[in-house]
């Protein structure tokens, strides 16, 4: 029911392939899940949106657990299904735990009531809040 | 300009008073921010949301520094900037480092366009994400 | 600073002259706000975008009081500004009242931060609330 | 396939059904959601979430089917399946009609249309409307 | 499961037949949708709706293809699985290719990236892009 | 008032120079807009996001216009002034008229206003839309 068929190993080109095989080395895993297949039906997204993954979800001042439920939030909180299987399923894979995943949830349900206040309320920023740079 | 105005101490009610004693108690600062002032023109809703983000952002299972750089990214994903502005300086104050910062905005920005395509391409979810439970 | 200039009576065309005369004569006030002067560069859309706030609003099942806040609550939820500050004049001239327009927003704060959560648990609806039609 | 299982009355903790017995006698009904269920995997999230919809939705300056409504707005702009099933539920029970649905989306519908537009046309608000507070 | 009934012809008032039979006469085809056929359980937003969809769609200074590409797009960034489904079907009838659909997804992911961090980062307008008028 | 400093080419590091000197070579003008001069704080991130946004706003199966109309229509629709105001600059360069950005906009609102409807009834996607792939 998807917008595009997923793209299988042997239907894939060589530049498809190529992608294909860095997720399975980069994840260590044979598994390639169906967002990647449905973007290899455009191959320059494929390529460009596999390389950013990788390069912003490597561990760097933040580690991959933190990276990973900081998606998992963005996704909750935008409705995205599909997002929020898979980052659930990775967060969990990076450590989370069902304490973690409960007090996430409870962060982003407040921080998505107060925007709302915020917002609705016309509040305008505090000069404390003003950062000087 | 806000859609009501903030209430400063000298004319706040006992019930209100008790809440930014409260506030300057948590977060050992005399100063009380406007989202609170204005809140304060409906005390329920000042007292309930003060008892709810102060549990919620209580260290517990995550710490600190994360709570507020999910809420910073939640914030930031919906564009609402009264919260913006408090939890860059709230996550700053906790920790948040300039490279922290520059990946957490990474994280966010990846999010926000994957959701895109997901939601996009109408990607059905793989079967690997389903939780059995 | 708006991406269009706002249209004043005198440089206006017959046919724009001519609902902005139906606002007056709709709304009993001589003020025609920028929303519609904008929306005045491109004829076809204040003409229609009018005639269906026009119906819309009009008073129902639902009363003008009623429909004003249901406007002004998506508005703040949003997060659009101008829209938040018209539509909070239009429910206090409808009679909205400070008690009001706290539990309003309190109303908006909690939908929002119920419909993460439900979102991010992946919640299934329950048959309970499957309607049989 | 939730991301977490739902909790029967048989494996709750004494805290959890504390809760779950609240909302019964509140709701007066012996059905409790999914929604409730889903939370309790983390139960000072219930715990805080149910005390708030139980003070914030309960009659006061706006009626129940005010509310109920706003609510129901809010999760429809929102997308939110699961809100839209149980508050849709909520608010007929509350006695929306057929026709009170039909002006409460067609308001949902002009407001996001019209906030799309002063977005977009970045149209800035008018001294009128700025609150002097 | 919807929240209205979808109205079949033969249970149709002559208001809505005739509205109908406008979109048959409009899109050359019999087919009518579930999203009108929902719309129909209240006339006036059904009347409404279909003329301003009507007008709007129609080819004038943008084509129909880049208006449906354009529908689709806002559609995908909501997350709203029914007009995605509609329009990726509206699009495609006006001649959008695969090719076209990957690039038009690559904008909306992209777009919904960098507005994300425009936001978080609070980045101030450039005067350049201050329009003088 | 932004969260971090607007890194002048003075202060740039080699690498975020090279960034510039891109981003000047490739749109042919020397004025590098604050939203670059802010990602410029993370030079991952500035130094990804160009490329991405390099890459995919080239001419390709849909002309520049069309693409700035659409990174336009997505602006205008999450309400990100930045991203509107910068949007609405590149698009005028692009070729877009008044009455292309009147069509633009009523597309667009239409779209927020028919998005809402359909996730509001919660419509089931008709067996026509379903693509089989």
């Amino acid at each position: 029911m998807a917008s595009v068929k997923l793209i299988e190993d042997g239907e894939a080109s060589a530049e498809v392939r190529a992608v294909y095989e860095d997720i399975r080395a980069t994840r260590k895993t044979d598994y390639v899940n169906n967002f990647w297949r449905a973007l290899a039906n455009h191959p320059p997204t494929l390529r460009r949106t596999w390389q950013s993954v990788k390069d912003v979800m490597a561990p760097g001042a933040l580690d991959m657990l933190t990276k990973e439920m900081i998606y998992l939030a963005i996704s909750a909180s935008n409705g995205c299904k599909y997002c929020i299987a898979s980052h659930t399923a990775g967060a969990r894979k990076a450590g989370m735990t069902d304490e973690m995943l409960g007090e996430l949830m409870a962060v982003v349900g407040m921080a998505n009531e107060t925007n709302g206040l915020a917002d609705g309320y016309q509040i305008e920023i505090d000069d404390a809040f003003k950062e000087k740079r």
